[in-house]
């Protein structure tokens, strides 16, 4: 059997392949708190596995001074984790053995993104924009003619609309807008850790209750009243002085600046590598529809199932390794 | 001895006020962490105390679920803390008894801006702007004839440019932008909880180490070098990446965007009301300077020193009320 794991700061994903059947474990793994308990994690599915297939982005969580530091302890983990070989896939889509990776682990940082590209580019177009919207953050990856063309680090990523740092769930609606029209004024908004974009997508209905897997920033239910609860609070206010037709109306408009946030990324994407057809994929599917009306769209989800367009990379890297061992 | 205590969500401040001599003490205590130990923090202070003046914002935080709940509990806290009687300020300028204020509850919700106001149509000047900037928020006040123009709910302020949600130390930089200008292009940012205005205060000289009084957002140093490192995180960088002076000029375009925050709002209310005269106060006196180049200022430091512009409203409900029993 081959295991495909992607170790990112807040979920660990883990695909088992063998053959043409395939399972998939996601699990809600922080960390930014929990690093040290990654071994326990990973040892429970050490069972019959031939080889491991490896992607992270975990190395990014500040609980990890550099990269440097992060992929060596992720790759370390791993290998008390498992008895057989482990290979890692890098940001120009090959894998190397874990010692390689360790000497050059800048090519290995944040690699998720092309082993999701390299499925696409084998398996279903090889000429579109890859779009994978998770729980945190959005790739927007041009592939033409096979070719990922896509820059290597997340800061070249960013600095080139192919990284934008919003997600279906984890993102602070802060970072959304600082002031936004309210009952006909511009009004200002509070900067505090109150609502998610988890609450905005859960109360305009683009996810269920099932797919909010991340901690509430209260503490509190994942029920659309605790939603609206939480949104209100971004205003300074609480439900009794704000009626939930304008709290739902509130969450239409930080949905809006989301869906330009991605829209113009996707945008200047599309004119520079002239690139038409789009494959999205990731918990965000519903949303990247809503953003990207007019592009000819091909669902992950529908192609393979809400289970792999949930932990893409992971299924990814060990359908990659399988064909190349087969080969 | 009169105390005057103002608790907010992130800190509390206890002025003690006896004749002309005063004394102030400033406790990072967050309430949302820390609410059931607020009684044990205050019996420290409960020496020789005859009247306690109380002011709060920390019903806002999301340890409350409704001002309500909030308000009840902190001042049942203070009740159970001090002998003597407490008059509670509220946002029409009086002072409740605390079963009276328990009744009209949003009345003596976030009444902190509006100590401070009357302090200074009191004793500074009849027709002014106030504008204080504290760790966490920006209250932008209009006074004019000694009348406090002020909206009275949070909600209301901030729809109506007197409360921006901005800080000295506490907002998170992600806030402050979502895109910005990088190495000559439009580039996203990480909208992880990576670093706060306090980086970028410490970073650009506007606060010292010693003012850092929150937690940092990695649990690191206040140094200069820990302030780089985290705000290199919102570049998904690290310093092997980005160099110190890349990183300084980032800084400098996040403070901009910042001081534009604070400056248009207070350029809405001078419009407005037609004032020109700035009263500037809170630990964000540097900045606000900064942002408002070109009013006229008079700083509550150089008036009445460092610690009554860090404890402003603490100062204030005890001066206020000293003054009423003296009548």
């Amino acid at each position: 059997m081959i295991l495909g794991i992607d170790i990112g700061g807040a979920n660990t994903k883990i695909t088992e392949i063998e053959g043409d059947n395939y399972k998939i474990h996601h699990i809600y793994f922080p960390m930014w708190k929990k690093k040290d308990e990654l071994v326990n994690l990973l040892k429970n599915y050490n069972n019959n596995v031939d080889y491991v297939a490896l992607v992270m982005t975990a190395e990014l969580a500040d609980c990890y001074k550099t990269k440097k530091e992060g992929v060596e302890d992720i790759i370390n983990k791993v290998e008390s984790s498992f008895d057989c070989p482990i290979y890692v896939f890098d940001v120009n889509g090959n894998f190397l053995t874990s010692e390689e990776a360790k000497k050059n682990y800048l090519d290995v940082s944040a690699s998720n993104w092309m082993a999701t590209a390299k499925l696409v580019s084998e398996f279903i177009n090889e000429s579109c924009i890859l779009v994978d919207m998770g729980s945190t953050t959005t790739d927007i990856i041009p592939i033409k003619n096979k070719n990922v063309l896509a820059e290597k680090t997340d800061l070249d990523r960013m600095m080139n609309n192919q990284l934008v740092y919003v997600g279906t769930l984890r993102t602070p609606v802060s970072f959304l807008a600082n002031k936004i029209d309210f009952r006909g004024k511009l009004t200002n908004l509070s900067s505090e850790y109150f609502a998610i974009t988890a609450d905005i997508s859960l109360i305009l209905n683009k996810i269920t209750e099932e797919d909010y897997t991340c901690d509430t920033p209260d503490g509190a239910g994942k029920d659309f009243e605790s939603c609206l609860t939480r949104l209100a609070r971004v205003l300074c206010a609480d439900r009794e002085m704000v009626s939930d037709s304008e709290l739902i109306d509130f969450a239409n408009k930080l949905y809006n600046n989301l869906l330009n946030l991605i829209r113009e990324n996707v945008d200047a994407i599309s004119k520079r590598f002239n690139l038409n057809d789009i494959v999205i994929t990731g918990l965000g599917e519903e949303i990247l529809k809503d953003a990207l009306e007019g592009y000819n769209i091909i669902s992950i989800k529908e192609t393979y199932g809400k289970d792999v367009s949930l932990a893409t990379p992971s299924f990814a890297v060990a359908k990659l390794l399988q064909k190349q061992l087969n080969k």
